[in-house]
């Protein structure tokens, strides 16, 4: 299967994230179709052009219509749709998601799928610290890298069509790793960032602070305003890769206290050293 | 004493702040002369109009010109130079300086001190990732505070020409804080997320990582980038201080880090919820 132009598209869950999708495709002249829980917004997204056409209502009708559905749903309920739903899936259509855990996700929903239709993971490494589909915004894709997590059950034209997609959607990088080293991955970069920004805020009741702040503060914790439903879920998901970057973390933040402690001018500046060292390898370019 | 065009300033320490200060003030049509070890930024800061003259060595006859004088110097530096040559101001001087750390060094210098002259603490906060006065740059105050901390031994008259430098010098706030306050704010929002993006930086052999890297690492490890001499050295002038935030830190890592352990989903979204409300104080109006 090639991404043609009459290749019609179905979101399920028109938030930011699948209301950015929806944007992108309807522009490129894609016919894009959305199933969502609330009628505003899918009145929001047709009165704006960003679908053609959508529904509150999960039927065979309308979900058949289509051959790619991409979920930009919650992974708990993204799992009990596909339970509830896949029958209605036309034959040979290529499901494809946004979720930002992929082990769990991915093999569960290859194991519970049917076999006529294809899911590759995929995960979009965009965002914006609001929601819903009113703010949804094709632009926070161009800087932004789209990873695709295929497995032994995948096709090759499957994983290209999915990869494609992440091209239209005009991210910067498209690229592929497996579940397990997307989910390292993003339990180091990610997750544990958001866990540091948000005990880093919750440290004190700061608003005395404002007026001495800095960037430096204001640039650490931008990510503590965070969708807590979401986060917790996706934290949960991924447990065990999360506490072990986690505890990797701890103790080195612990080996600079100790060194302070202990007036070890000579570990702190080489801990300094280090990270001066290896922070220039994510100056851009 | 006001600060008005007769007024001389020396610059002690031509360094990025130094080069910066004496930028701002020469251009405001101030007679700035500067004291550095090395020759080559002393002709850079000529050549370039930052400075009328200079000298790499400390005289009486040169010292004795000047009615301010601002010590732009690593904390110990500062503390030997007022030990070795204070006998060398000119009576009734003021003199500040630019130290990120002020009780260890506010009153040892007002201790150390000529009756005859005057010091007033105060902590531009303000900076960039590069070094040196080739670097200066006075636009770097626009954006950010000036703080001044005096102590019981200053007098009214030099606590505001000292506020009224900081307004010269563009800051876009200039307050007033005890060095005890300040010492605790800067523990918190600067050295604190110093030692996050520091111990962060450190945990991985990250190469490998900067082609999935979003903003949200490299926002929060952008001060990994750091000169490790003077920070070290600023850690432990604010040692006791620091180690509390770290822990207080510590505590909240790890309150996060079981909530997920134990799977409280519950605790982790108040710990969410919490960080999401006080991020809101720090947007920028």
């Amino acid at each position: 299967m090639k991404v043609i132009n009459d290749v019609k598209f179905l979101i399920v869950g028109l938030g930011l994230i699948g209301g950015s999708y929806a944007q992108a495709l309807t522009d490129l002249g894609y016919e894009v179709g959305a199933i969502t829980r609330s009628q505003s917004s899918i009145d929001y997204a047709v009165e704006n052009g960003l679908i053609a056409h959508g529904t509150t209502e999960v039927t065979e009708d309308y979900v058949s219509k289509f051959d790619v559905v991409v979920f930009a749903l919650y992974p708990k309920v993204f799992i009990d749709w596909i339970d509830k739903y896949q029958s209605y899936f036309k034959s040979g259509a290529l499901i494809t998601d946004v979720t930002g855990v992929k082990s769990p996700i991915v093999y569960k929903i290859q194991d519970m799928l049917r076999d006529d239709v294809e899911f590759v993971g995929a995960h979009p490494m965009a965002g914006k610290e609001v929601y819903g589909v009113q703010n949804a915004d094709k632009s926070i894709f161009a800087q932004a890298n789209y990873i695709v997590t295929p497995t032994e059950k995948n096709t090759e034209s499957a994983i290209e069509t999915t990869k494609q997609i992440g091209r239209l959607l005009g991210f910067k990088t498209v690229c592929e790793l497996s579940p397990e080293k997307h989910d390292e991955m993003i339990g180091f970069l990610s997750q544990l960032t958001h866990c540091i920004a948000v005990s880093l805020m919750d440290c004190k009741e700061s608003k005395n602070l404002v007026d001495y702040t800095g960037d430096s503060f204001r640039d650490l914790t931008r990510i503590a305003k965070i969708n807590d439903a979401m986060w917790s879920e996706l934290f949960l998901l991924n447990k065990d890769e999360l506490i072990s970057q986690m505890d990797l973390f701890l103790s080195k933040f612990k080996e600079l206290r100790d060194a302070l402690e202990n007036e070890d001018t000579e570990k702190m500046r080489e801990m300094m050293r280090i990270s001066t060292e290896r922070r220039k390898y994510f100056d851009k370019k």
